[in-house]
């Protein structure tokens, strides 16, 4: 017997991406994002939904970019930091000791401490209440060489991404490596059902 | 120095969400996304996005509601199945045995034996090329006993969610974990930088 809860935002579980933009002076700032994940692969793009009254919000009005930074589980302390703190009110990679790199393809700053980055542009934006979904078409991804896999994609278990979850706020790492997705599934076709 | 992977759908982590729908002929239909987040708060909403083509997207269109169903790492198998085959071909809830449950907000079932379930309604459609995004307003949140907190919300570290990789196709568990959210973070504002 499942217990009614009511109308609440538990999605478990989300990303804790760190969003990379410029201020009006260059000021390289980071904000993290827990409401994203990939919208659709025609053009690549990713999804986020960000506070109207937000800096990064500004930030991406502005330049229309943004980078999604993927710390691994090492540094949960600076990507919580980043999401804690206005960069109105504090620069973030100088508190935190990160260094912001100037993406090669977008008007944004990457996390070079991070071993993912995806450098974005707005591609479409749909207001959400008191958020805007900023939805960015992938121009590039750029990853650590010693996260690649043998098929030269980043693996899971070598980013270690910080896992989060909503409500009770909570992060966790990630654990083992279960199994392959598209393919485990195929043995209950064989089984006895 | 990171190199450049051009323009991949590579953001990780992901969730492997099951999305519970009924046929034109009653029959429930579970299928696995990961293109999946919270989207907005007010109304609490989710959007997932999902192929044109597929026997849950004809579904959603003609019942205008849906089930987002968070199963523990435990299905794993399960949970990949319901990614691999079409409802049109297939009764998944009779090959995998588990157990689908009128829902009690939404015309849609969900899945007993997942400790979480959101019920939505569709709020708002956003068409994103060969996908579309749907926005579901969370009508109710209903959870097993045995993952909520003593917050009474449901814990990430009992409700074990299975996490995804992009690209490189991987499921993993989830790990320990590490740290409350908005809080940890706080400590590097009282450390000497």
């Amino acid at each position: 017997m499942k217990k009614s809860l009511g109308p609440k935002l538990l999605g478990l579980p989300a990303p804790a991406w760190v969003v990379g933009t410029y201020g009006p002076d260059e000021k390289p700032n980071a904000m993290t994002v827990a409401w994203a994940s990939i919208f659709c692969s025609a053009p690549p793009c990713v999804g986020l939904s960000i506070g109207q009254r937000h800096y990064t919000h500004e930030n991406i009005l502005a330049r229309r970019a943004f980078t999604v930074n993927v710390g691994s589980d090492r540094y949960v302390k600076e990507i919580d930091y980043f999401g804690l703190v206005s960069g109105r009110d504090a620069d973030k990679f100088s508190v935190t000791g990160l260094t912001p790199v100037r993406s090669e393809k977008v008007d944004a700053p990457y996390v070079a401490e991070f071993p993912l980055v995806l450098e974005c542009v707005v591609y479409e934006e749909h207001d959400a209440g008191w958020t805007t979904y900023f939805v960015g078409e992938i121009r590039d991804v750029k990853a650590d060489e010693d996260v690649l896999g043998e098929n030269g994609l980043p693996e899971l278990g070598k980013v270690r991404p910080l896992i989060y979850g909503s409500g009770v706020r909570q992060y966790h790492c990630l654990g083992d490596h279960l199994a392959p997705a598209y393919s485990i599934g195929r043995e209950l076709e064989t089984e006895d059902n």
